[in-house]
């Protein structure tokens, strides 16, 4: 899920734990449309901030092809919305989103990846604070740039 | 890194721990070069396996552009090399390679993704046995398809 939060303990390779913040936050200047990309995730933010699950899931292109990696895989749209359901079913299990780190590259005219962080803010009710890292491909179609991979981890600790 | 053995304790979400390999092996019929992508990763399995890391990382394209995220970023060809090195400095230490759950999703002409899971079979001189998951954007170049982006996780317990 791309928001589940897990503890994750490192066995080995502690020096690799640089963090995910050293990629550039904003937009490469050889991505011409990252600003729309980048309008597409605050868009996502501040649908989820206001509890809006079926808003933020439009995110996503509603197809039955889009991939949803986290600790399992879901592909289209309704099972991605599904697992979201699933896994925040109250306002206090959504709690704040914030993304970070953000950083658009082109693949071509119609994709690009992103890879950005994210914070969700919680009530020890809500489950606690969580957060993670993703990777995005977004696909430029009719109705706007829309999220087709999404392989999102969660955070392990910073050692 | 893409091979990095990490013990992950979930903290919820149980239920979402569906086995990734719920993806199909194998190419899906919509993507006519498949067998192309395919073998570029059993080629990787095969260098990697005889211990030759150099052969194994022309399976990635040769340019500063390359993104490869695991427990930290790392951009260009020559910082992902440099992260196989430290993180596999002995034959025992990089063990015995297979992929599996091989799932090829075209984006168009020139890109694709591919989903699968990696198992690393070690002694424990070497560090264990390790595996977890991955997406990767291929793109087909001159030089024949090479992965350009690369998000793996570790695998966490099936409970």
């Amino acid at each position: 899920m791309r928001f589940t939060a897990a503890l994750c303990l490192l066995a080995f390779n502690v020096v690799l734990l640089a963090p995910v913040a050293r990629a550039q936050t904003a937009a490469s200047p050889a991505v011409p449309e990252a600003g729309a990309i980048l309008s597409l995730l605050h868009r996502q933010e501040t649908d989820w901030n206001r509890g809006d699950l079926d808003a933020f899931a439009t995110g996503y292109k509603n197809s039955p092809d889009i991939l949803f990696m986290g600790r399992s895989i879901r592909r289209g749209y309704a099972q991605m919305l599904a697992g979201y359901r699933k896994s925040y079913p109250t306002r206090a299990a959504m709690g704040t989103l914030s993304f970070s780190a953000l950083a658009v590259q082109r693949l071509d005219d119609h994709f690009a990846t992103v890879t950005g962080r994210f914070h969700l803010e919680r009530t020890a009710a809500g489950g606690g604070d969580a957060g993670g890292y993703y990777l995005l491909v977004v696909e430029k179609t009719p109705a706007g740039w829309k999220i087709v991979r999404d392989d999102t981890s969660d955070e392990a600790p910073q050692h």
